[in-house]
Parts: C-alpha cells; sequence; structure tokens
C-alpha cells in the first residue's frame, strides 16, 4: 500500500495550497530583492550565498511553521527542525545562486513535502521566467495554472537528437572520482543542455527537456521534483547515494519521459 | 589602418539605430507569434524551422532592403542578396529553434553588420528575457540601454570555478571528429553551462559568463558577437574556420574576458 493514501484528501489540498501560497510570497521577495539590490558572499566550498538566499529561506520556514507546526523543516541554508516528524518540508530558497548573482533568469526556488520518506507536494519557481510547476499527489502536475502531461518518447525519436539536460562535470567530480560518467552520457547523448538544477527539472516536468539528469546533490535539490514528474506521467530513478562528510547525503536521479530515463540509467549502471 | 575608419561616424550611428530598429521589430513578431501560435517542421538535417523563423528572416530583410538598398544580406533561411556588396548583413532570425519549439526562453534574434569584413554593428535580442544587447563601431557595448564594460578575470579566480559557456558535443562531432575538444575543454573548465549560442553569446558580452566557446556553426551565428565582445573590452578569437559540404563554412570561436580567452585558445591550438 503506499503510504500516502493514508493522508486525507483535504490535507493533501491544503498542504498544495500553502505550498504555492509560500512560493508566491517568495517569489514576490525575490522580485522585490532584484529591483532594490542584494548582498553577496562566497561560501566556504566557494559556491555564492546572497542576503536573499537567507532572507526567502527565513520567510518560508516562517510561513510553515505558522500553518503546520508540527511539520519539520530542512533547507539549505539553516539546520533541520524537528527531524523526527512524519512530514517534512525540504527547500532550496534559491537553487543557482550563482545565476541569480549574475542575473541570469534560470534560477529558481525549490520546495517539496514528504510523508515518511514519500513525496507529496513538489513546487519550482521560476520568479523572472514566469514558470511556476507545482504538483501534489493524486492532484496532477500543472504550469503555471494548466494541467500537463509528459507523452512518452517514441524509441525511434532517441537517434542523437533526444533532449538530454544534465549537469556540469563539476559534479560527477566534487564527491567522487565519477567524470567518466559524464563522459558516458555526453557521448551516448550529443544534444545536451546544462542550465541550473531547478530549471532543468522543470523543464523534465513539462516535456521542454526528453529527460534530465541531476548528480551529486543535497536532498533539497530533489525535494520538489520526484511528485512533479510522477504525477505527470514521468519516471523517476534515484540512481546513487552518496554519504559525504559534513555535508551529509547527496544524490544523483535521472528522471523525465519513461523510455529515455530507462536507457540513461542504464548508462549509470553499466560496469566503470 | 582599421578599414572601418573609412565608414562615416554618422553612417555607423544610423547603421546602428536601424538594426536596434530591426530587432524591435522582430522582437514585437515573435511576441505575437508566442501568442497566436505558429507552424513547426524538421529541416533535412533534422532540426528544426517554423513559420516564425522564416517570417522574421522575411521582415529584417525587406526593412534591410528598404533603408539601405545596396547592401547585402545573408540569413539562415534564405538564399544570399548582393554577395559582393561592400556592406554585409548577417542574421539568424531565431537562433535556438529547438527551445523556441519548446517555449524556453533562451531563444534569440542575431543580426549583423559587416563591412569588408570587419564587423560595423551587432545585436543580440532576446525577446522573453527582454535582454537586448547591442554594439557598433566606436560606440561601444550596451546591455538594453546601459553602456556595459568586461572586466578581465583575475589569474586567481581561474581556478576551476570559472565559468565558461560551451555548446553540446554534438557541436564538435557534426562536421569533424573532435569530440576530444569537448572532453579537453570540459575536463580543464568543470564550472560549464551549455544554454543556447545566441544566450551564451550574449552572456560573454555582458560577463556573465567568464568566455564562451562555440563550435561548428555557420557565420549567421557569429556575425552579432565579435563587436558586442570587442566594444566591451574583450576578446574574440577564432580558432576554426571548416568548409562543409553543401554548408559553406562553419566557425569554431572563443571570446569573453581576455585572460580566460587566452587559456582556452590555448587549448584548442594544443596538438590533438
Amino acid at each position: 500500500m503506499d503510504i500516502r493514501n493514508k493522508i486525507r484528501a483535504q490535507d493533501i489540498e491544503q498542504f498544495y495550497s500553502r505550498a504555492l501560497e509560500c512560493t508566491s510570497a517568495s517569489r514576490a521577495a525575490i522580485q522585490v530583492a532584484l529591483v532594490s539590490g542584494f548582498e553577496v558572499r562566497r561560501k566556504p566550498d566557494k559556491s555564492f550565498v546572497t542576503s536573499v538566499d537567507l532572507r526567502v529561506e527565513e520567510q518560508l520556514r516562517a510561513l510553515i511553521q505558522q500553518h503546520f507546526p508540527d511539520h519539520g523543516i530542512i533547507g539549505e541554508e539553516y539546520p533541520p527542525t524537528k527531524p523526527q516528524a512524519p512530514f517534512q518540508w525540504i527547500m532550496d530558497p534559491i537553487d543557482g545562486t550563482e545565476d541569480f548573482v549574475h542575473r541570469l533568469p534560470t534560477f529558481g526556488t525549490m520546495l517539496g513535502l514528504y510523508y515518511r520518506g514519500a513525496p507529496v507536494v513538489g513546487v519550482i519557481d521560476h520568479p523572472v521566467l514566469d514558470l511556476r510547476v507545482s504538483a501534489a499527489f493524486g492532484l496532477g502536475t500543472y504550469k503555471n495554472n494548466e494541467r500537463i502531461r509528459l507523452v512518452d518518447i517514441e524509441p525511434a525519436a532517441m537517434d542523437g537528437s533526444e533532449r538530454v539536460m544534465i549537469p556540469a562535470r563539476a559534479n560527477f567530480i566534487k564527491h567522487a572520482d565519477e567524470g567518466r560518467l559524464f563522459d558516458a552520457v555526453t557521448r551516448a547523448h550529443p544534444n545536451h543542455r546544462i542550465y541550473r538544477t531547478c530549471f532543468t527539472h522543470a523543464c523534465a516536468a513539462i516535456g521542454a527537456a526528453d529527460a534530465t539528469i541531476d548528480y551529486g546533490n543535497p536532498v533539497w535539490d530533489f525535494a520538489a521534483t520526484r511528485i512533479l514528474i510522477e504525477e505527470a506521467g514521468g519516471k523517476f530513478v534515484t540512481v546513487r547515494e552518496m554519504d559525504v562528510p559534513k555535508l551529509g547525503k547527496v544524490y544523483g536521479s535521472v528522471f523525465g519521459k519513461p523510455r529515455l530515463v530507462e536507457k540513461l540509467v542504464a548508462l549509470f549502471n553499466a560496469p566503470a
């Protein structure tokens, strides 16, 4: 039995509508910051963080705690709260901060709700692109407010022109020596694009990518995605789970149109 | 002597302002098409072409012929006109048609004017992103209407975190067997992004990429770019020129912040 069937339908609807409210609020805050300016610094790992990442995560945490005081929260910028709670909200307030800093529009907010490890709600919101992809268990996937469904790729269309979105080679070498996987994917699927995580995940959900690979990222980079893909009729497969000292678990996943996902998963499972 | 000094300053200003008018017109036509819809088909090489590519090129050709009846025109979708004329307008009405078809916002219009082989005016316009990068010889480079200048990258910042935008591996193998160059670049500069040509070129001009590589593309994919980079204080180097049967010449170029461009050019010049 799917454990999510234990959640009452009206609760799922409420979680979903609160999640949409949360990303409407974060979108507004980000838009204000783009006009009024913000502070930028580098984290110890040299990735960027801005005053907006922090402010948006604080804002989302406050909204969630106000509505759901018993739920746990995991986010990129602050320590977890209520890690034992059955319901966990997982967020990346600004994914693609490097692009945000350069004022490229391909950054976004990622927010997911899990119940005992199973995805219930997911939202990826791109404030500048006015693109919000959202889903809830049993309710379907939506691009802005339009219901969307993935159509599987035809076998004949996997001829090298299939659109695969991938992370940079850096993602395959920063926690493990797996550059060979980047090489294998880029050789087998030469029509690839490398955008930011949130944008490639949204593209997989709306079918603008035939499939997306992400790799070497923490849980908040994947938390919104699984439900977006599955409720749209796509396939989501976790191909790696690694423990990284001080950072915690990082994951590798492949998702999108089922036939292509299966083909890509085989690349990851091939012997080194 | 720079041959462009032979052109009268008021002529350069007029060419520049007409080029901006042209891309305002093409932007409006593209925005209308995104609302009203358009036809899509595949070319023999399987790349996409839409009714909008054709309509925008017709529109740009008509505007240029009206203002400058003696000038030549080279475009992606129609045969050249007046190939012997000293002034040549070179255009890609929609670069990134594949993204346009999927309604991703990273496509754009590229328009350049050359005088006896030297770049005089360049415009890259992204209708959905509201991002126009433009330049004219001696007049500087502009992001929308703001003058911009590239600041060179510090040697210490070329530590693997430098932002390099590149084409897909497909570009290195479709006309020649040069996948090793893709491998060399992605190994040496692991923080890479792969967006569409026009967006990566615009990013190099505004400094949102530290440097951009493009490869295996015809002249209309590069025609706007050189003047955008050089007038912003950047460096533009053509690293390859190949004759491809039926297609004509294709090029490989590296451009952006000078120190990083020099480093990347060395990769292309290294023995195979």
